[in-house]
């Protein structure tokens, strides 16, 4: 199969898995479950759910790794309708789409980000059951990468940040934890669940934090020479709000270096590791153009 | 031990395995960490956690309840934080407190909510991994009752109900979710770090809906009757905002009334699994000032 009939695979199941995995719009309380789902349609490119599929297809093990991706989706979802609320980054457009709190309304945008949050984490306890040893590392992963000194704790800093002009370290520190972690523990939930060994998983996480970095620097690059059409979200805000950002530090010319040297370091792992479809994955999120 | 005397012991390992088990302040972000402890330690009454020892120590496994017990209380905290947010329930003072989102701002209580959500997981999976069906069990249970269903619905249904006059149904819904899933659920864990039976975790689990429930309604009985000095919050408050409460359903007499059969039942299961601190505990609760 094609590399982009590949994805467009991986997308499909992982679309319809949501769909059958999450309450349905009608359950009580309706609002809440409109709101999560609607947040969790809206049009994502299910990134991180793909390498969770990815990493886990490269390993034996028959455990199915589909809920494990859409309890990434559920929390990375959260993350973006809580980003989005006035009181943190105040965004209304978000992938062409109202943000949650305009479609319905503040209060309900935090309880569903907060629903999809602990829906992440039941879904894990509940479809892994029969598994628990890779239930509660599963778990344990998602809550450290969602927490206070990773996710959260880049988001505190990026807030903290737009109130002055952050160093090199405190954006590498943003970058690492706002947007890589995440994608570095949906490998690794991917691995634990194909059930790789030890140097197998420290590899994986060596190309997650090589395509994580990459992926802020793209988003970065993006939001500087983009126009709002293209990227379905307010582009140019992070200059108009005077954002340090991988550009403003460091310049085009060196971000799109760094860019391509940590691709390329993503592409040396998967040669290591006969992972074809994460290699091409690599050059393939180097090149988006949204 | 007297009752008192033995709540307050399990107060003080509490609030120590607090201090203990979650980030110092000075954890990066610092911001977000002092957050999280300002709500730790903002003079809770520590009833849910109390409820997970009480529970756990009617058994005879020697598995440690505090960590599930602290992860309780983090999750319990995240609720109030939020719920006081300004686009939820807009409240200023807490406990005789500012609340997080006043003492800090509001992108801070945010995501310190979120952080303690998450890190209630986080206790769960990393301290009982060496039970892993056990700590899955944990995690199924808190999940399930802090969810878009239970939890996080009453809130929700509790939200939409202040913009209109809400029916005995859906108070009835409101309380057993917002305020009863949470304690019986505590009392859940507790019984299943003990080792309880099936039978034992039934009447366990009509206990805590008994108490839960009566909790809600002398949470009512106080804010119609008591004054701001005393409760360390606004009361009248739900008068003020028309708000249907247990009290303006029913009236001050049978809400009394249906306490004291609730907690009368609580008392007889209490004599049934030979639980005297329960026992106490349900008459505690029901005379409540604060």
């Amino acid at each position: 199969m094609e590399f982009k009939e590949k994805l467009a695979a991986f997308r499909s199941r992982i679309d319809s898995a949501i769909d059958q995995l999450t309450p349905a719009s009608n359950t009580r309380p309706s609002r809440v479950h409109e709101a999560m789902r609607y947040s969790l349609s809206a049009g994502g490119k299910r990134i991180r759910p793909s390498l969770v599929l990815a990493s886990s297809e490269l390993f034996e093990s028959q455990v199915d790794p589909l809920p494990a991706a859409v309890a990434v989706e559920c929390l990375h979802t959260y993350t973006l309708i809580h980003d989005d609320l006035p009181a943190i980054d105040d965004s209304n457009l978000r992938r062409g789409l109202d943000t949650c709190h305009i479609r319905f309304d503040e209060a309900t945008a935090i309880l569903a980000g907060d629903a999809l949050l602990t829906y992440a984490f039941e879904l894990l306890a509940k479809h892994y059951s029969s598994e628990p040893s890779l239930a509660v590392e599963l778990i344990a992963t998602l809550s450290e990468t969602a927490g206070s000194q990773k996710l959260i704790g880049g988001q505190m800093e990026d807030v903290i940040g737009e109130n002055y002009s952050v160093g090199e370290t405190e954006l590498e520190y943003i970058h690492l934890n706002k947007t890589s972690a995440l994608i570095e523990a949906s490998l690794i939930m991917g691995a634990a669940i194909g059930g790789a060994n030890d140097e197998e998983r420290h590899s994986i996480s060596e190309y997650g934090r090589c395509i994580g970095l990459g992926f802020q620097i793209m988003d970065d690059i993006l939001d500087a020479t983009s126009d709002s059409k293209t990227m379905g979200k307010t582009v140019g805000a992070d200059a108009a709000a005077n954002k340090t950002t991988y550009v403003s530090v460091h310049g085009l010319q060196e971000s799109r270096s760094r860019l391509a040297s940590l691709t390329n370091r993503a592409r040396e792992i998967c040669d290591q590791l006969h992972a074809p479809l994460l290699k091409q994955l690599a050059t393939y999120l180097n090149e988006r153009t949204n």
